[in-house]
């Protein structure tokens, strides 16, 4: 199954990288599991560097938002246990990881990971649409390129009422902020193709 | 917030129901929530009767799906431990209640109930596209006869690619069901108006 996730990397001078990813991961405790980051990505850079990182089960979708569209510094974390990295406090599960395999033949690459330590913090909250209206959104912002505008912005107002129905307070700072990045990004190529 | 959850009540003569409801919950472990069932529904009807039974925070999809289009009446369960009631054994984390409002004054009514007793089971997931897609497909499923055919149709098309490409086992059988479902009720709908 894919596990929408957060990963956080170092690279090698200590920076602090927080990324949205879609790892494959069997059961939900994974010994082992597989990153798929982008050849161009800070994610894929950190890893081929320190070979180490954090994934992170959570369902903080305002974190996730955030770091789908622009780089967070201010998530609060804590050092990991085993590897060189960081802990995201929103998370409900983690597991620390070293990379034992890349495949970096295509720009989507594969990387093997086995978990080295791993830790619980606070519940998911459950079914949830907002989050998932969310997690939908971030996607589409981040593929803006690809798809109709006209098309992404149809759901993001269907999006738009499932999470003023179903969720919080996080759930909709999150959406905001795609709302807000998705219309800038309308706006801008609007003008360019004026 | 609303989570999308699985309700148990029995009737008063002790027969199990099970039914997906969307109760506004505040916070990881409430203590009081609000529970909407429709007046024609069994599960209305069980608790205006024995006002008590168990919400369950849970990504068992597939009885979620199952129990969405049809009565279910061989998941496991265990009893309750205050309330005459069932415990699901997939489930998450689960709240044993009683019902100490009722007002049905409207066709959607609004029970609000207090936790008596709780407890934990397997991890969910974590946010998954397919889980997810099974969520609005059962919604959606029964809604059929408030939206346009082709639309749900459309829309089943799309979510049977998420769940193909990010789900597991559960997740394709419960979508299976929900198609089978929807399509059965569609050439009916077909048939009828011809």
């Amino acid at each position: 199954m894919i596990l929408e996730a957060l990963v956080t990397t170092l690279s090698g001078n200590g920076a602090l990288n927080i990324a949205p990813m879609g790892p494959e991961v069997d059961g939900l405790d994974p010994d082992r599991f597989v990153l798929k980051p982008f050849r161009t990505s800070q994610t894929f850079r950190n890893l081929v560097e320190t070979r180490q990182g954090v994934l992170h089960v959570t369902d903080d979708v305002l974190l996730l938002a955030r770091a789908a569209v622009g780089s967070v510094d201010d998530a609060p974390t804590r050092p990991a246990e085993v590897v060189e990295g960081r802990i995201l406090l929103s998370a409900s599960r983690w597991y620390e990881f070293r990379v034992i395999e890349i495949d970096d033949s295509s720009d989507r690459t594969r990387m093997e990971a086995t978990t080295v330590a791993r830790g619980r913090g606070v519940d998911l909250f459950g079914l949830n649409r907002a989050q998932h209206a969310v997690v939908e959104a971030a996607i589409a912002a981040t593929r803006l390129g690809l798809l109709p505008l006209e098309q992404v912005l149809e759901r993001y107002r269907e999006w738009a009422v499932l999470v003023e129905k179903t969720g919080g307070p996080r759930e909709r700072a999150a959406f905001a902020i795609l709302e807000g990045f998705v219309t800038d990004r309308g706006s801008e190529r609007r003008s360019t193709s004026s």
